[in-house]
């Protein structure tokens, strides 16, 4: 069918089960097709083909509420709700979002991004629902990386001790991001090789009638064995020790199965776990056979062979440098252990894994256990590595904190992913990292201005040991500097004059750099002659440097891919009001108080006037406010 | 025994078993006597003395890391490192502190004060003594309160799969500070009701004999019902499926049972679980009586009776009067719905917890679970009111973010415990929250300057339905004004003159208002007329008012109980630099950039200069510098 022509999910309840397989192969060559053009979550979404059908067929959306955790297997749903003709503008800057939104649609009731949250939410839902006495149900679904998520895990707990009517679809596909990790993966391969439910049941009756009657005291025993039989046969004990009736495991690419299952969960009361396995990336080939993560999210590809359109930069990725950097340094220091909650992958902490496996931790989808479990390592002499999205590190905040600043410990994170992020949008900006670590005493936090000198805070980070020190890097690749042979630790709080000028100073790091020098050479041209400054220490501040431009009278232009509110420029007025300093004319750019949608970071950067023609123009003014223009002119 | 002598736990392990007993009477006596006059944890110290002892006697601490979880049981510990002699300074200012602190005692490994760390911290010591082929063990002691925190979760299910060697102490009293919640607890209750391991197993042995042979394909049917029977019946089968070896449950009052289960684990490779039962406030009948948590942790009583010392103070306390202006209007408003991570006591929700049963949760200690479920709730049109204490709202840090601000979804935060907290220490100081929300878009937080300001913002954030809105409140008790009959809710982003003054001002809100107000009455005697501004948004800003200010042309100063890194008085400073005002006079009176440790509070604002006599000494110096001194006196 044509997909763009359904407007409602209403049509899938009168589907025959030959239509609905055309209708699974429909979506398969639809998302296949399209996001070969525009990349996305193809892995995550192939796998779900069936069961998001399923869903659609046996519940009632939105009445009955779909919680999707993280969210980006929710394509499908987007196409079954009336989404398919804006499949060309995926992940683009005013296009569909890449994870339920809200404001696009009413069976979108929840927004995600991170990670094991649908629990909880679909926990306040029921509690509203029962308050209300209303009858719809809801229905989160859960991967099996995003249960091992600690939040998800307090909710499993509260759910099955209130014994809230709830249908929890444990979406099993065996991996989440990266493979799983954790001793929860080994309850589910339990569950998925112990077989089905049905024999099970049969081969239990036949045994518990070969067990002989027995009197006495030991009456009691033998019932509670058999009840512990029956039990651990027909049940997820896990689950079940959690309160939850478990029903499974499913085979998710069959629409009988499922129909069934879901059937018999929707008559249940109290908490249900319906266990399916799905396959990441079924129906195409090169996905389906993906063993460590590569089709979890892409680019664009080539449709017929699955090989990806690469991009034409060859300068390191700035996840493959500094974690090709802490591996050179694990040469020699024997104190360095990496730690990654389930990136892996993304953190390019491979290489790492394979020559030091002793010294190299992937938690899992446990980024508050990953960041205390480096203060652990800390407090024994050890020099631990947190890889961690700036996004993610979010939810550790307290571990940051009380934990590690705290006990100023030696710990060295590595801040993945800072500033915009581009297609993953709202919920993936890395902006907030600086307000919510610059506040916390002890910590160093610092960004490179390109790939060479991101090598040698590498060095500096692991050279370090007055306590917490944290590298903050971009997404995607550096800009291709030659890069020195041998590594030097940069001095603490040292910034660096990347073009003298003596009518005003922007003060900037990282990503905004080229920023800063493109305006800088174009008021150059009008003879404004701009100081640009590396500022690559957001914490502690070169506090010398700032009392010699200070001094100098220069009016001073602050710029950060980062939240305006608490954030590098904030620290500029307070340093400028702690020193009692008067008539310092500071102007700070970045991000204002506003989530940031997806799209293209230029464009993005672009909509916030976050880019060099503000910066020129607000120099520009400056300049003419206080009788400077052009005074400099050749 | 003079428990002052001890100066090493190692007389400990020489003990015959009629000394041990004398030893913990010793030490229930001295924590009885002791804590009756200082105040602190008595009932979890008085529920641990032999579990205490005997892992003092068992293994050889500092070699072998004992890891407290939250850290207030760790008194026992204390005693027996040879710090008997410092408890009459128990948590008072310079004195001993009531949490394990690094720099006491080679015997504290590990600092603590929030919950739920140890295990994550345990698994990094464990590593860094795995890669450094050391032999020592590893032991974190976790209360079954504990347990439920997500990120303890994260850490078993992270352990369980490496099967690192490391004893985990399950400290089971029932009660962590209130009655526990929550289906894990349902397990351990399970566990206790189902005996001893020995009983169990004579049990089991009998009826497996009694199982008659069966040939074929049941056979290996068999063969896994034998296994699970045991299986079940001799193990905590929850922790097993988690990769953990479980041995219990114990009594953690006999001092065989635990001698000899811990030697017992002290021989076993992997993780083991070792499932201790105490009583809370064992051993004083008072504390043992209490059922709600009364006796967690005290101020000072009367030894004989167990009568509290009551405060001379008849003001409300802060918690029972934003609960009860709550409970007040949820009668009206059947939207209201309160949720309470585990502390349903002391954020004395007790009376609506009663008056409205279905409306009110407790949902354990499970911060990041509380505060998701409050989005789920408020998605569905409730009003949630989410009460959480400043420091442990830190550990939902990414929940307020990505679920309810980026959501903008209309819960109401009661921040409890903001400001210093005093005896707590270090990690109870509710100092961070302003930094940390300020930044976050769409948030609205506010504080009162009275009670009775307090319960007309209870009102405002319940008719509030433009987003999230978080009301700070301080520990301890009111000032005693009267209080309106009727609630009004006050317009959002509104401040208020408290005193007029033409010479300066001072912005603040909360705990510091009387200390500028004594300011600016002191000053007044000496001809300085100083305004002084109940700022009771801290965001959004009152605008309008600050444009009058700055106008004015009025030197300001800032004042906050809270970290000065990105708070509010930065918040001011942003203002002034947005709106380019320049030549603005701006002083900031706040938190340092270190963590405050413990102590009266006006002790520690002392200690910081926090207090009126620095804030009189920099408008003086102001007003002499800018030659306005004595202008004004009459």
């Amino acid at each position: 069918m044509d997909l763009n022509t359904i407007t409602s999910p209403s049509f899938i309840k009168d589907l025959t089960h030959e239509e609905l397989l055309t209708l699974s192969e429909d979506i398969r060559s639809f998302l296949i097709e399209k996001l070969s053009i525009t990349g996305g979550h193809i892995g995550p979404n192939l796998g779900v083909v069936e069961l998001t059908v399923s869903l659609h067929r046996i519940f009632n959306s939105p009445d009955d509420k779909f919680i999707w955790d993280v969210g980006h297997q929710a394509y499908v749903h987007k196409i079954l709700t009336g989404r398919a003709n804006q499949f060309d503008t995926l992940r683009q800057f005013k296009g569909l979002c890449g994870f339920p939104k809200r404001i696009e649609s009413e069976h979108d009731v929840w927004e995600t991004g991170h990670s094991s949250t649908s629990l909880s939410a679909a926990m306040g839902m029921a509690a509203a629902r029962d308050i209300k006495k209303d009858k719809n149900h809801i229905i989160p679904i859960i991967g099996d990386g995003a249960l091992t998520g600690g939040m998800a895990l307090e909710a499993l707990n509260h759910i099955g001790h209130e014994k809230t009517d709830m249908i929890v679809i444990l979406n099993d596909n065996e991996m989440s991001i990266a493979p799983n990790v954790g001793a929860l993966h080994t309850v589910l391969g339990k569950l998925r090789t112990a077989g089905k439910y049905n024999k099970a049941k049969d081969e239990l009756e036949y045994l518990l009638k070969k067990i002989p009657a027995v009197g006495g005291k030991l009456a009691a025993t033998a019932e509670r064995v058999k009840d512990s039989l029956k039990y651990l046969l027909v049940s997820g004990v896990f689950f079940e020790e959690l309160g939850f009736t478990y029903l499974g495991p499913i085979d998710g690419h069959n629409y009988e199965d499922l129909q069934e299952n879901l059937l018999y969960a929707k008559k249940m009361k109290g908490p249900v776990l319906v266990h399916v396995i799905t396959k990441k990336g079924k129906g195409y080939r090169p996905a389906e056979e993906d063993k460590i993560g590569t089709w979890h999210g892409t680019g664009p590809y080539k449709m017929e062979t699955g090989a990806f359109v690469k991009s034409s930069t060859t300068a390191p990725s700035w996840s493959g440098l500094v974690a090709e950097t802490v591996r050179k340094l694990a040469r020699e220091d024997e104190r360095i252990v990496a730690i990654t909650p389930a990136m892996p992958v993304g953190s390019k902490l491979e290489g790492f894994a394979s020559e030091f496996p002793g010294r190299f931790y992937d938690v899992g989808i446990a980024e508050q256990h990953a960041t205390t479990m480096a203060a652990g390592l800390a407090t024994q002499e050890m020099k631990p590595f947190l890889a961690i999205y700036s996004t993610f590190l979010q939810r550790a905040y307290d571990q940051v904190l009380h934990d590690i600043c705290r006990q100023n410990l030696n710990v060295f994170i590595g801040i993945d992913r800072s500033g915009l992020v581009g297609a993953d949008g709202e919920t993936h900006q890395g902006v907030f990292d600086i307000s919510f670590l610059r506040h916390l005493p002890n910590m160093v936090i610092m960004m490179p201005k390109d790939e060479n000198e991101g090598q040698h805070m590498v060095k500096t980070a692991i050279d370090y040991n007055d306590g917490p020190i944290a590298l903050r890097y971009p997404r995607g690749n550096g800009i291709g500097v030659p890069m020195d042979a041998d590594l030097k630790a940069i001095p603490i709080g040292s910034w660096e004059v990347l073009k003298e000028g003596t009518d005003a100073a922007i003060l900037t790091f990282g990503t905004t750099i080229p920023m800063a020098m493109e305006a800088a050479a174009r008021l150059s041209l009008e003879g404004i002659q701009v100081e640009v400054i590396n500022a690559r220490f957001i914490k502690p501040l070169d506090e010398r440097m700032l009392h010699q431009l200070v001094e100098r009278d220069l009016p001073l232009f602050t710029v950060e891919e980062a939240i305006l509110q608490g954030g590098f420029g904030s620290s500029i007025l307070e340093f400028i009001q702690d020193h009692e300093y008067t008539g310092v004319s500071v102007s700070r750019m970045g991000i204002p108080d506003q989530f940031i949608e997806h799209g293209n970071v230029d464009e993005l950067l672009n909509e916030i006037h976050l880019n060099s023609d503000e910066l020129v123009t607000r120099i520009q003014n400056k300049m003419n406010k206080i009788g400077k223009a052009g005074t400099h002119v050749l």
